[in-house]
């Protein structure tokens, strides 16, 4: 993969710096993508219109090999050990980083929010300047997907879609019992349909971040992970967010199952949020704000008297957040489909997410993921929408 | 579990500051440690004698119920949202965050290394003083384990035992055909036995990391994962680290498999890093120096023969690392057991785990967690040590 980086060009002539540093492991998304390295342990990478990299001993062979960088070093070449001997473990470390970028001729950097403030206060005790990057130049250019990417989050679309299978095989075969879910004769918890979605992922060679199984109350708690018995006739939200272990990139889908006959208001928001979600969907291309994709789903909701944020900032139920947000190496990234004006590029790959939350009848959310095109959007999703499976007895 | 945080009191009053401030992530162990809390957006808290905590009104009612905390705030306390609507979303959040440290009488905060240099400078700019850590003492208390964090991390170990049973039973079934492990009639690889480990894991409730399983070259390598087939007669080194998902706190072991039949080689490194733990283990006691415990190791290794990184800094074969580390909510954390002075103390949990390494033969290791006690250790590890397991022929 090799991102356009003119952006980040442009960002270091306007903020006037040498060049752009990031200290962190190889997780944090950021260096992953500027470097194209991971490693467990923080390294530093050097942008200054070429990339230079900065390692651990331990981790040099395997940068030279794999990194996307035009050079790679070693502590070792700016003096390591006899710093920390002369200065102390903080300090040398400092004096090693300072001699690094005097080699490349850089005399000021900006640095991301989060880069650490030990890192960035050592420096400037050596006579770096340091700026703060409050803007997160980095995360804008990620939020517009090469072919490769959307290929690698394309292929985590995939596990999620063997994965939600497996959930709702699990809720097909269910038996309903005085209200609650049966499976092989024992109650069907979320934590049951958790691990074997988790385990379905491991076996697509996905990573686990968390997922979500929430049943009745715990449904109308759009952040609640959900816990216990799953029951009949409640709307069962189940969000999948797998990372595939070998590129790092996301995916992200929800839907909403209920097992036997849902009652009348779920049906309802069900059919609501679907129609919600395709009036997003519409509003979806190039040259649109997020905030008209968001204003879409309120719009549908609001004509059907349910509450939104927007018609009601307070409202702790009816449609209680955003409608997506970007998804790539972080599954929260730029940009945000909400209320906030963020204008949608070819290459964007966001969620799709409208929902319906009250605590008296449980939660119903519909999410597909999609890369925003020229004339309107690409859906990476291929997973049916059906609300009632299984058990109907 | 109530930590002893009298330390961090002592740096407070020595570093002449009102509090100690961090903004991380409930997965970051210093911030999930000292407030008791942990999600999954950055929060906030201020320790000044009392554990103050700003969290957003999403994380409010659950960080009331469940830190360990004398008080909990929610941004809109601080007027938020006008600060943000009048200063932007980064000088507004500087603001508020500002404004919740005035509210607490706090004009000065020492913070970790890691927190992000934007917070640091945003406050620094609203007139805050603000010091970095760079001794890292939450980092230092947390070495010390209370009761209850033993009790977790020898319930994750109990999980590492399940699934270190299951790698062995794998190998214990396998047959050797033209060198070459075959199970179920197909090729056992590295990536198979992992993906065991894991699915066990998660059935034990724990979260994955990395699992090592390395065979010939990968192994001769400490920091290879491992891939590919498994050889018969070759050593194979499993290293499994798993994280409890409900206490976050973790547990390591290793141990080296051969199926069937090892050379004289592989046979005199197993009965000599054997003997070097041991050497480790009888030389663990509270006052204990962790570089006593790595000389022990160096000394049985030395006596052989075998190089280390004591007889010769550049060596690239033999004992190439250091001892052992303390295990707690990071896998790798203080003290450090290796050539550096550093103090063992009642209730230090460090992993034993000498090895031997050399890519025409392959790698040896054996890893075992011990706490540190009084008068010597109490080891957590309840797995037999053997080399040669399964297909003798």
């Amino acid at each position: 993969m090799n991102p356009d980086l003119s952006k980040l060009d442009a960002y270091i002539e306007e903020a006037d710096v040498d060049g752009y540093l990031i200290e962190a492991d190889g997780e944090t998304s950021d260096q992953r993508y500027l470097s194209g390295f991971t490693a467990p342990d923080p390294f530093v990478t050097l942008y200054t219109g070429e990339t230079h990299l900065l390692v651990s001993a331990l981790e040099y062979g395997r940068a030279q090999r794999t990194a996307r960088a035009d050079s790679v070093a070693r502590h070792t070449e700016y003096d390591h050990r006899e710093n920390i001997a002369e200065y102390g473990p903080t300090t040398g470390k400092h004096r090693t980083l300072a001699a690094f970028l005097d080699a490349h001729g850089v005399e000021s950097v900006a640095v991301p929010e989060a880069c650490p403030a030990g890192t960035a206060d050592g420096l400037r005790e050596q006579g770096v300047v340091v700026d703060v990057d409050y803007d997160g130049v980095v995360q804008s250019i990620r939020a517009t997907k090469t072919d490769a990417e959307i290929d690698n989050i394309r292929a985590a679309q995939r596990a999620n879609e063997a994965a939600m299978a497996r959930a709702e095989s699990l809720l097909e075969a269910a038996a309903a019992e005085d209200g609650t879910l049966l499976y092989d004769g024992e109650p069907l918890t979320s934590e049951r349909v958790k691990r074997e979605i988790e385990i379905e992922l491991l076996r697509q060679d996905c990573a686990l971040d968390e997922t979500i199984v929430a049943c009745g109350r715990d449904a109308a708690d759009p952040h609640d992970r959900g816990s216990g018995p799953l029951e009949a006739g409640e709307p069962i939200i189940v969000d999948i967010f797998p990372r595939s272990k070998e590129t790092g990139y996301h995916a992200d889908m929800t839907r909403t199952f209920c097992v036997g006959e849902p009652d009348e208001t779920v049906e309802e928001w069900y059919d609501l949020t679907h129609e919600a979600q395709q009036a997003a969907l519409d509003a979806i291309e190039a040259g649109a704000s997020g905030s008209e994709v968001h204003a879409a789903v309120c719009e549908v909701y609001e004509a059907a008297g349910e509450p939104t944020l927007r018609s009601d900032p307070e409202t702790e139920t009816g449609f209680i957040h955003t409608t997506g947000h970007g998804v790539g190496l972080d599954v929260h990234e730029s940009p945000r489909v909400s209320e906030q004006d963020a204008e949608l590029k070819p290459g964007h790959i966001i969620t799709v997410e409208p929902g319906l939350y009250d605590p008296t009848v449980g939660g119903v959310r519909i999410e597909d993921l999609v890369v925003v095109t020229e004339d309107g959007y690409e859906n990476l999703t291929d997973y049916e929408k059906q609300l009632v499976v299984g058990d109907d007895a």
